[in-house]
């Protein structure tokens, strides 16, 4: 089997490359071949057998989707993106990588299921940027696309895209839908819902963090080890079950600030909340109150999609896979 | 005032035309050009006494849009489109018309509007097409995006832009969610949907209809004068109260064949309604189930939409505005 990450250099690229060599195998085949895919030429992962193509692939190069197809991927975790806020600020930019990219690559895959039936498992990562206020909690499966960023409006176009690529049969496409991924591992970043992530990582490691919102804000959380396994489950099970609704938020865990503040105590106790410092931001605030509160999650929960189920477990998992099992 | 129609030798766009030419205002202003583009230059109006610019624009040729926006149109209704049977089978040209041509102009006006502060009324046709089944009757507001055709998809995508483009203040946009239309005027077509119409049609000329699905098919319809009436209401009307949400599923007539039937047989008699004769074609049957069988468009009808209550009603209209008010 031969798997093709886009966007493989990226947190979520990395971890699951990492898994899929560990594992060696997906949904019980051998994986012989991996090409991982970045601006940048993603470094080669360590102790895989199979083949390796690690490649510096801009895909706002005409010709770089159908070059990275001409690989003939049995998988594609099509993971490539710019984030909200650059995609807010750079609009041709966000367009260019966010939508036209990514049709270059369906595209691609058209192209060759055209020429020679080839029909690849997509694995699309999608967003909860799809939809913004005013939203229910939790969101029912069926809300409707209110995204309220280029970000999320380029996310639920590829949707759209993804369920009639694959509705024509051009490839078996699943949009996964994830939450806000927490804790995000490394050093802070300039997202605005950072905060999230660094009042836990950055007390775990005895560093202050700023929390710029009130403990009443509430969000939608996974793991970054429940983002892969969502995305492993998407390339292994059996899509029909799926219809034409290819596009599925994700189970995640609903919590206020204050609830993982709380959790924070429980797992590395007193000492590590003290390290919060409270500077409220009310820009940051108002966008907070504009995300997704929590969604139900029901039909990805059917197909057999988990999360965790506590903010402690969430706290465990970053200890267990960043910091080598302590706290 | 500048009107800029595309799609403008469609019937509805013929049907709009007749119309700003009738009031000779659009909300109180005097319409003072009117540019009508098509892929082949739309008849001039009679009876206009402002300036008109009649011209053939194919929108897949990249200088076109540009040159449309150039006009510095006040309002813009855009209707240009193929239909859903053509984006079905002419994929590439699908998406080339129905989704880059409306980029492309969207992508004009954002160059107007980053040069010199240009920001037009932009009234987009959409289509029940957005949604397919499985689908709830009648459709909430709220309902997910869910086409079941390339062409539903292409107007979903349209509709996701034009609210991103709006949001980012390059125009003030509304996308107009159209009912099927019912009684479309003219000869019959090779549309899927188009016995809706034909069954009462060619009865009330004393000619004979086929009728493919069984008389408990619900459909959702309004007509052509409705039509007229959405997309005007949507140039004329303050869209503040409209938030982020511009794309309006659109009030319309819920209706089964079996009440077309009687209300053409209180309308026209019991001799029209013997011309329809039955031909059962499974294939445009399971069709008509996955389409929508109705829409709450509550936000539509409290922001002032409005359509039809009965069948009565849009047959009559029918026979006033095709037929010279007899029937």
């Amino acid at each position: 089997m031969h798997i093709l990450i886009t966007g493989a250099a990226g947190m979520i690229g990395r971890k699951l490359t990492a898994r899929l060599v560990a594992d060696g195998t997906l949904g019980g085949r051998e994986i012989t071949a991996l090409t991982l895919a970045d601006v940048a030429a993603p470094p080669a992962p360590t102790g895989f057998a199979g083949q390796v193509d690690c490649r510096a692939a801009d895909l706002e190069q005409p010709d770089q989707p159908a070059r990275l197809i001409d690989t003939r991927p049995d998988v594609i975790f099509h993971l490539a993106a710019i984030v909200s806020a650059e995609a807010e600020i750079e609009f041709d930019k966000g367009y260019r990588i966010n939508l036209d990219a990514t049709r270059a690559v369906f595209d691609a895959i058209r192209a060759a299921h055209l020429a020679e039936g080839y029909c690849p498992r997509m694995v699309m990562a999608s967003s909860i940027a799809v939809v913004g206020a005013p939203l229910p909690h939790p969101i029912p499966d069926e809300f409707h696309l209110t995204p309220l960023t280029s970000y999320g409006t380029q996310k639920a176009i590829c949707e759209l895209l993804l369920s009639d690529y694959t509705r024509h049969g051009f490839m078996d496409g699943i949009g996964i839908r994830l939450p806000t991924i927490c804790i995000r591992p490394g050093a802070p970043n300039k997202a605005a819902s950072g905060f999230f992530s660094s009042i836990l990582r950055e007390p775990l490691i005895g560093q202050e963090a700023v929390l710029p919102v009130p403990d009443t804000i509430r969000h939608w959380h996974a793991s970054p080890r429940s983002a892969v396994g969502f995305l492993l489950h998407g390339a292994t099970m059996d899509l029909t079950a799926l219809g034409s609704r290819r596009n599925l938020s994700m189970p995640g865990l609903s919590a206020t600030v204050a609830e993982q503040i709380e959790a924070l105590r429980r797992v590395a106790g007193a000492g590590a909340v003290a390290l919060i410092r409270r500077d409220p931001d009310p820009f940051i605030t108002r966008m907070c109150e504009s995300w997704a509160t929590g969604f139900e999650a029901t039909r990805a929960r059917a197909l057999g999609f988990t999360a965790e189920d506590s903010f402690d477990e969430i706290i465990r998992i970053h200890i267990e896979d960043e910091l080598g099992g302590t706290a």
